[in-house]
């Protein structure tokens, strides 16, 4: 079982960057669209104050408040800011004047549908908002000591602990959530029954408590139990946040058979429901997973509330088994999807990731739209600030004697071994090169052990310890692990190979058959038509040239800012007349000519215009079947 | 210009059996759906019966009691029925005492909101239900002699008229039907107001009058007028069904820049917006058309109804130009969308059509669903019955002293040409095989023309003349010519070449790039798991021999009945154990094992089990980029 250490602060290098864009843009700008968008007139007009407004939005309106209460409570541990503690103060006092006497608390129920608490449980969203509302509780309260919050979390989960646990109301949300915050709030105070809901919570799941339309069940993670699932299905979201809860109820009871079904599940999920770039949720069509293999890079959805779903799932199962895999997924759709979702500038965001945007998307109906300052189902934005301000949590792990890197970014990392403390200082060129130093700042005399997650991409990094090569080979689990009586002042150097890699898929993979994508170190690539030369349309391109002809070039381009751009050998397809349908008999040979393609980080991609974009580019094309078809 | 022969009957063959799988099967279902699920009782309570019945269904619920009723009329014509004639009886009755003093028409907004008479236009489908009407009756005019039903509807288009022409109530149905439907009845009654209504709902597209939001002015295709669409865009049977009033209306004033303008979307249709099966609309969200080359065989929605959508558009486009393009996509979506949403049974229909099915597909979420005996929205069975009955439309045109054979099935096909009556008596081994047999049955003294479509799967058809080879090329239209003074016994055969296809993609269509289709004549092929060998699983198939060693076989097979099967060379990947991301740097070998796959025409499809089935089969793999990349 691996524990959060107990200090972890961002100090410099691209996650730096991201969390002072999150500081200084994304959430002023989201504190502002909560009073725009009309959810703080709801807390107050749930608080009975006399307004003329009317409630706005959807019924989930009140969880944009409280994830932005988390994402400033994880901000004020990073320093204090007079307008984000006016904004705590504010939301406290009226989230405590919105909470009915019995802790119940939602405001569109209060508001519109006073009478309705927990009828319509399939979609009001209810235990998912008082979920959310822990989770800020929790946040606020060890962040910053502020009991506010917890207080009116414990009156609302003390009721739905009446509701659910010992009235036994037969029912369960539509969308999942509130279990993993159940198990979060139980940590934090300790209250055995609110672990007791979140299993009773987990546990019912399947037996037709959501919805009885078979789709719908399958939709909503109610048409089989828990440990009958064989794979995620239905809303990814939703999917994985109940996975979430499932391997926390398996932390903190022990009951393997949840982590074990988990598990099975995540492989799956990685193996054939997982986009390159981390995304999850193939179809647009009701948000949600596909088949297996079934991961199409143009209609996608990959929702950014999914990448935050999975990153927690994967985080957890990493906390549960101290398996590098996890964390090399957490990695990936961080940098990739996760990072993908905002703009350049901090102010707009994306809801759906796809890997592939047309020229001619603007007349197509249906998602994925555009990023966008706030939705009017603002459930991403938030999401995004939250993560941002908290990835300081993702960057190492203690179990016993072992302090673990699990993701790599400049950092400060405190740590309390059974040996004594430690204090680490990380720097790293990573994502855009692969050295990284590991700086003991402080120790105990005593012997304890530096792990070093390996990540899939490079998987025999050069280590050197005080200047000196080092052979050390990862363990089973995927550490490099160094033990020692280390000394204040002793560095471990790691090379990372950040080799552009020419990366093909499975050949299940349908939807990019015969296509390259390039990758660098924990970076997904993409074609954008703004970086192609003059002339050469992307959506022509066959990559021709291998990883080892990839040109490496740091860059400063207008609308990304700093970046590694990777240029490779290409040919672009000359386009013979239109002329009937799109299908030949026997092979077709076509004429391309010789060009060059240059790819820019995905994370970095639609700042600069609405035109053509590819993850995926076909390669050289395939022998005819039988080597006989020409025509 | 071509016209509509005088007469025509499918007296054999494919296209007879679905006739009568149609009449006897589908037919009876239809009707006895119509009272199962409340279509005749809405009616009832439009026209004041006092029941304790509800209204019930969609907004366009008598939509289907109309197409159902267009459907007997065609079926009248082929012959008598009693119960065929009763329901008429019941039906027009209904009709006729549901209808409003003022000629308004529809039991939704007559029971449910009465006060709300257009006033939602987006949705309601007012205008669209009552083109239905007008489609059916003039249908039964025109078989029958029957006028009741052409009665109400001219009170109702007069009614119309008075709205939308007269008071010019400035809104439009967001579903487009109405248009061509008007130009119908204005054929049948010779009323210029109903070609006049239709050119001002025609003209006033792309004016805002649908809806205010952006994207639904695509779905709705009230984004740019008519003139000024690039691509077809939107909800695929909206967009369609207005494609085939502009051709009509174009039919009507001559007002070629309506013709041209739908011509250069149909080539866009055809270039990038088609599957192999003739299916229309990528999408599955939205049901609508995606962007160009966005095809994917798994997620596209392929609707049934837009397959007579994209047959009535293709249609007037050859009424218009008399070029054989537009008959070969009636061909293609006529033999393989259109005839795979009927079960072998005839008692069960798919709304969407995929050219794939995953084996796991039934843990997933959305449509496409499966075949049903009928649906909530049943928009697509009654379509289905109404174009099987009226299959012999479709056979053959005449333009001056010209008589053009269009499509292939055995029938008897009469026509009055300016020098006098012809009669033909087509027969074909189509599609199974290529021979087909044009008989002269009676003909003038006069010398005229008959005109053959050649295919565009068989360029260069053999023809003889009463057994003696016959030299003649096709011409620029796509037909070949004989003009003579034919005498009845005279025998033209032409032996079309049903040699298999083996079709490759144009390199835009990503989401099947890399693989190749099994065509044969007029029919696409697809491999069932059912047809394999014992242990070969037809997702890990990749097609490796060529089209001259496929091997052709008669059969008679369960569920399915006569049909004809391809054989050819593959291989089968053998699965390594699946371990991470299905994504690996560089090229990754795989084992593979030689085998031999069958497939069956695609018609043919989802009558034995809901296992796996793919009409796109991975081809060889491709090389390695650069060459030097294989790990």
């Amino acid at each position: 079982m691996q524990r959060p250490v107990a200090r972890a602060v961002v100090t410099g290098g691209l996650w730096h960057h991201w969390q002072q864009l999150n500081r200084t843009a994304s959430i002023p700008l989201g504190i502002a669209k909560l009073s725009e968008a009309g959810n703080l007139t709801n807390l107050r007009l749930a608080a009975g104050e006399p307004l003329e407004a009317t409630h706005q939005g959807p019924v989930y309106m009140d969880s944009d408040v409280y994830k932005m209460l988390e994402t400033v409570a994880f901000e004020l541990e990073r320093g204090d800011d007079d307008a984000l503690t006016a904004f705590v103060d504010e939301a406290c006092a009226l989230v405590a004047a919105a909470q009915a006497e019995d802790g119940y608390l939602n405001s569109y129920y209060q508001v519109r549908a006073p009478g309705e608490r927990y009828q319509n449980l399939t979609n009001s969203h209810e235990l998912y908002t008082a979920g959310h509302l822990f989770q800020a509780a929790v946040a606020l309260a060890r962040t910053t000591g502020d009991q506010r919050l917890l207080d009116i979390a414990r009156r609302l989960a003390d009721h739905l602990v009446e509701v659910f646990l010992v009235q036994r109301l037969p029912r369960l949300d539509g969308h999942p959530q509130v279990e993993t915050a159940l198990v979060e709030l139980y940590r934090c105070v300790g209250v055995p029954e609110y672990l007791e809901l979140a299993r009773r919570l987990v546990e019912d799941r399947g037996r037709g408590l959501v919805g009885s339309h078979p789709a719908g069940r399958l939709y909503q993670q109610d048409a089989f139990p828990v440990r009958e699932m064989t794979v995620v299905t239905g809303h990814a979201v939703r999917a994985m946040y109940l996975e979430a809860g499932i391997v926390d109820l398996y932390l903190e009871t022990g009951d393997r058979s949840l982590l074990e079904t988990s598990q099975a599940r995540w492989e799956n999920l990685v193996a054939a429901r997982t986009a390159l770039t981390g995304g999850h949720g193939a179809r647009q069509l009701k948000e949600a997973f596909g088949e297996d293999y079934e991961l199409p890079p143009d209609q996608s959805y990959n929702e950014t509330c999914a990448a935050v779903a999975s990153i927690h799932w994967s985080w957890r199962l990493l906390l549960a088994t101290g398996e590098a895999r996890y964390a090399d997924l957490v990695e990936r759709t961080l940098h990739n999807v996760f990072a993908a979702s905002v703009s350049a500038d901090g102010l707009e965001f994306f809801k759906g990731n796809p890997l592939q945007r047309r020229a001619d998307h603007a007349l197509s109906v249906g998602d994925p739209r555009w990023r966008d300052g706030w939705f009017w189902s603002a459930c991403c934005p938030p999401n995004v600030t939250r993560l941002m301000s908290s990835l300081q949590h993702y960057l190492a792990t203690t179990s016993g004697s072992t302090l673990s890197l699990q993701l790599y970014g400049d950092a400060r990392i405190g740590a309390v071994l059974p040996v004594g403390e430690v204090d680490l200082a990380v720097s790293t060129a990573l994502p855009w090169d692969g050295s990284t130093r590991v700086r003991v700042e402080s120790a105990p005399g005593a012997e304890w052990t530096l792990a070093l997650r390996v990540p899939s991409w490079s998987p025999r990094p050069e280590v050197r310890l005080d200047g000196q090569p080092l052979e050390v080979a990862p363990d089973e689990a995927g550490y490099l692990r160094i033990t020692r009586r280390w000394r204040p002042g002793e560095e471990v150097g790691v090379a990372f190979d950040v080799s552009p890699r020419l990366t093909t898929p499975h050949p299940r993979v349908d939807a990019v058959r015969g296509c390259l994508a390039l990758e660098r170190g924990p970076l997904v690539y993409c074609f954008e038509q703004a970086d192609q030369p003059d002339g050469v349309d992307v959506e022509q391109l066959r990559l021709t040239g291998d990883a080892a002809s990839v040109a490496v070039e740091r860059r400063e381009l207008d609308g990304i800012g700093a970046t590694v751009t990777l240029t490779v050998d290409a040919e672009e397809l000359v386009d013979a007349p239109r002329s009937g349908l799109p299908y030949y008999p026997g092979e077709r040979s076509w004429t391309t000519r010789p060009v060059r393609a240059t790819a820019v980080p995905y994370f970095q991609w639609a700042n600069r215009d609405r035109r053509a974009m590819r993850v995926w580019v076909p390669g050289p094309a395939a022998p005819a079947a039988g080597g006989a078809q020409r025509s």
